[in-house]
């Protein structure tokens, strides 16, 4: 009964952005559970436990891993870029509050990685360099006019926003709302940007404006950037930031 | 003439969350600048040239680094955290875009880093599982009056807030005054977490809510994060998360 769970966020995609405590904690794990495709991501030893699952179901996938945990293997969940940013993280604490009573006994960690905002953010220069919000898209989990208010607000506070799980087949329109709502509170030459599958092989940026801005650039790899009023290109240059300061 | 400058950020602290990206980066610079405590986490090879700074005068150490760059050196610009996120990445770009025209054809990148607030996500649990901003409290940089504004609308949305440069010497009553306006527009059993050095030895993290919150409990080493209305503990364990639903 000396079982652990760790869960472990391996970055957007390349090796090279893979942190030294994500291998250590993968390494030592008999059982790794994920969505597939990132599993294929990593090298799982021949005497480790592959379980391989769909991206659904997320809270089914924690309960899974805990009752392995329970059981005394060592159990890594794996998710794609930060753990704990739209990823698992949430469903496997969720899955232990609503768990059985013995579930809060277990030794559950949170391996941190680079998110794919980072990621993003990173290849196209700075366009996260001040204040910024993050906001998930997908209505599954929560209502359609909450994600519109939150749009609204953060378009008047001035945020650069990334938005994640932008476009879906069962949600094809929800982005081209998300612009609609946008184009009423932003002025028509904000900054966008489709960042789909960012330092993996299929890497392809997009920078376009509100005004033009066409939600079928976006498939479920793609972040949607949106910047602030203060966000700009740089002049002969391929990069995109956003200035420290806000002159008053 | 064939300089190149890359910004790196080498995460919150611990050696196992560098990236091997940064560490490849870091290996072939000629010369390295940074703040001197972000330097002396890093091994620095005898044959580079360490240039340390105080944390200030970040534009100026930005000219400093692309004038190195255009000599014909190979530089790396040490943020902590990631260096997108309140680092030195944009203040790099805006050197470049109010520099020079030379200095536009430079070769320049960056690799991202564990941010902070990653890293104390995964500390605590996950309480950036769901929709969540980041806002620098500094008012060095943008008016006050835009922090409070931010701060409002933030909590009007939802959001879970992480609140960078939440305090320092020189403004050491701001924090105080932010939680007096998030009293007014949050409940006041909203979480509060003060991490102090997260993955550092001195490591520290307290947990309080927004009637109890006392900003005395933050220096500058210290990122707070405020909860969302649906942000909670997991009872009879030491988690925190946010889940990823809200209730219709």
């Amino acid at each position: 009964m000396n079982g652990r769970l760790v869960i472990i966020g391996i970055g957007p995609g390349s090796a090279g952005l893979i942190t030294p405590d994500a291998h250590a904690a993968l390494a030592t794990a008999t059982d790794v559970i994920g969505y597939g495709p990132y599993l294929n991501r990593i090298a799982i030893g021949v005497h480790q436990t592959r379980h391989a699952s769909d991206n659904r179901e997320e809270i089914e996938r924690g309960r899974h891993a805990l009752a392995l945990c329970e059981s005394g293997r060592a159990v890594a969940v794996v998710s794609s870029g930060d753990a704990g940013v739209f990823a698992m993280a949430s469903a496997v604490f969720e899955a232990i509050e609503t768990g059985p009573e013995t579930w809060r006994t277990l030794n559950v960690s949170v391996i941190p990685g680079i998110s794919a905002m980072l990621a993003v953010s990173a290849k196209l220069g700075a366009p996260l360099g001040h204040d910024f919000c993050a906001i998930s898209l997908s209505d599954n989990l929560k209502p359609w006019s909450l994600v519109c208010h939150r749009l609204r607000l953060a378009a008047q506070a001035g945020f650069v926003m990334a938005l994640y799980n932008a476009r879906s087949r069962a949600r094809p329109d929800r982005l081209g709302e998300a612009f609609d709502i946008l184009r009423s509170e932003l002025p028509s030459d904000t900054l966008v940007v489709f960042a789909t599958a960012i330092s993996r092989p299929e890497e392809r940026v997009e920078i376009s404006t509100l005004a033009d801005a066409d939600q079928t650039l976006a498939d479920m790899r793609t972040l949607v950037l949106i910047g602030s009023a203060e966000t700009r290109r740089i002049r002969g240059t391929s990069f995109l930031y956003t200035p420290r300061s806000v002159p008053a």
